[in-house]
């Protein structure tokens, strides 16, 4: 079955608003076999919205409406479905009780436009709105089926999880799709493509699977999906999949289950009773940042050095002053002795540190804006490599800490 | 002048991504008088994709598409397009030239796919790409305008902001739509309503002047949006608005020019010629963090400690045991013995400190999850507040450091 998003609201067109919902809405339709084709938004405009609602339902075989439901002057989605579906609206007896509940838990006085709100076109089924006061409708002409919900997410959301997802799922759709991604970094979208070579020796030629290339600054995503008969030939086909993906590319592969970096090694960290510490200058605190989004990084996460002076290096992870005045601040040398000073000062079993410039200014020929070193130290080594990560002063921060969690990881399973 | 956005790619259509796209360039052709009619959304799919040309281009002046653009398999929209025009795609060697610069100061190979990417359809004008490898691309047929920009957010946002928004600006179009945003934290949304009054008496009758609430957790952002013939007036409505709510809600208002906290505060501390030191536990490195996203940070940010043990806080920050025994790490005492301490172990003209528990677990029933000192320390004083932040775990350290933040800034303008 195909379906159709339509998405209604002048505050969406204007860019005020993200529009959050079609994406929802997509995903939850995906788990009952249901593939949303296009995804539609419009304003509040009625013949915009009559147009839309019928080119999406000559089309498709699901139509998702949100939006526009509201009490207030520019909600005339009610009205427009009424015309498409060429009804009248009635009052629903059984939405009013259930709006003068709501009412009154709430301490609000049942004025004119929340009356109003128990209209509902004639013939249309009542979706239930467990957290607001307008109703939801969906209206079933042959094997076509119509949704109108409110645009507020959480009503929304309420309605396809309590009630059109398992209408779909009493129905028994005879496909299910499950996806899966391999969350990869420190090589380029292109490089990957090259190493994993003829896709189809990864997907299949049946054409019921696909593999999609999701590039952001922390690293590409590589997302599996299958669209097959049963959850566990679906699982079967995802299995199969990423077990070929990681004969080719595993060691850039950090996770298959939508986890970051921070996560996994905190797994690690935990799961081997190590501790960490972080000597930070240029990424300025967001690798300890990221580290402790973590809930329970405590347990490992000790210390973190944000030693954005030249006098904080030294004093605070004992760099030599000498080290810095002969090699500068950004140098193997005293990336090295920044993770060794963190790991000693800090009493951990590891430690990372990161020096670089993160421009946009700041650079000289020898050292231009971009250039980082990272360090790594533990009981047994300590090193730093170098890298370039650009001179856009935000990516630089988002990739140098992603390539300093990428070094911790790549050890940390080394000396598993 | 009409737009339709188009964004391209299964990973929207599946729910997986959520489009962002759409409203940046919504709300940038706003600011030169193009108003976006529809938003279309379609997957990796030949067919639909030109039908949603076809159409798009038909009944708008603006097309705007982005997605598709990248160097794999799956990226068929400069197919497409050069199809939709009836043209071939052509070696450019001046696009290849760039890529050429970029890879190598990435130390990348150019591989063939690379390479690939210089190629365009023929006739169409080059949108320089300053963030990534795939050009941008217009085509200019009697008076409409049809963009193609790559789907990878910040690479789409340079081309509109240094390019289209440029190019058409100098075009002169009739109307002009200008957006201000005053940021105001520390206060709810209901609450600034109410001190706010009648909406009426901020942005006048004549409806040309709206005025919107964006609640976040980092506060709410009011938006005056004004729609006039010339920039002249609309800059004219807007200050006065803008004096209006100031009047009314100014002590909550830090930024009125889409700048952060940090940015206000760098520039203050910059001004004054003043040092900071930062001292987190339950943040963790946030609060530095933002400080180090403003470029000239080290000016003014000496060094942060990110003290998550409470064996760091005695040893960095020179906090009592005992005091951390008797009162525990989550209170006023600690969280001044922090701030103080990094003050003078950083020897900066003022601290921050920040201590609390961010959950999702650790709290007890007199110190509960969410609760959290956030400590001030300058050489005439030193002083702890009370906040609690809820119990989910991201939100609380977003609005931990954005209060800390805040309590520096109105401290600083009382110092002026």
């Amino acid at each position: 079955m195909t379906a159709e998003i339509i998405t209604i609201g002048d505050e969406l067109l204007i860019g005020q608003v993200i529009n959050t919902n079609q994406a929802y809405i997509a995903e939850q339709l995906n788990t009952v076999g249901i593939y949303c084709d296009r995804m539609t938004t419009v304003g509040d405009n009625e013949n915009v919205i009559l147009d839309s609602f019928t080119t999406a339902f000559e089309r498709s075989d699901v139509v998702c409406v949100t939006g526009g439901l509201g009490p207030t002057h520019d909600d005339i989605t009610k009205k427009v479905v009424s015309k498409f579906f060429k009804t009248e609206l009635v009052m629903n007896n059984d939405v009013l009780a259930q709006i003068e509940v709501l009412a009154q838990r709430r301490n609000i006085a049942m004025i004119q436009s929340n009356i109003d709100q128990a209209l509902v076109p004639k013939g249309c089924t009542i979706i239930p709105n467990s957290a607001g006061t307008a109703p939801g409708m969906m209206f079933e002409i042959g094997k076509k089926y119509f949704f109108v919900m409110p645009g507020v997410p959480y009503e929304m959301k309420g309605m396809m999880d309590e009630w059109i997802i398992p209408f779909f799922e009493k129905k028994n759709i005879s496909s299910v799709v499950r996806h899966r991604s391999l969350k990869t970094t420190g090589i380029g979208e292109s490089m990957l493509a090259k190493e994993i070579g003829n896709v189809d020796d990864v997907i299949g030629r049946d054409g019921t699977t696909t593999l999609a290339f999701l590039p952001n600054p922390m690293g590409t995503k590589l997302r599996i999906t299958v669209k097959e008969k049963s959850i566990d030939s679906a699982q079967l086909k995802l299995n199969n999949a990423e077990q070929i993906l990681r004969s080719k590319i595993g060691k850039y592969v950090y996770s298959s289950d939508e986890k970051d970096l921070e996560d996994v090694i905190g797994e690690f960290l935990t799961k081997h009773k190590m501790t960490l510490a972080v000597a930070e200058s240029c990424t300025g605190g967001m690798i300890s940042n990221r580290i402790t989004n973590v809930p329970g990084a405590s347990i490992y996460f000790l210390r973190g050095y944000v030693t954005y002076s030249n006098q904080a290096k030294s004093e605070e992870l004992n760099v030599p002053k000498e080290l810095i005045s002969s090699h500068g601040a950004v140098s193997k040398e005293v990336a090295e002795a920044m993770a060794h000073g963190a790991r000693v000062n800090a009493k951990t079993d590891i430690a990372l540190s990161v020096t670089g410039t993160a421009g946009p200014t700041g650079g000289s020929p020898e050292k231009p804006v971009g250039l980082c070193w990272i360090g790594y130290s533990d009981k047994d080594i300590t090193f730093a490599m170098k890298f370039n990560f650009g001179d856009n002063r935000l990516r630089f921060k988002e990739r140098a800490s992603q390539a300093a969690l990428e070094l911790l990881r790549r050890k940390l399973l080394k000396s598993e």
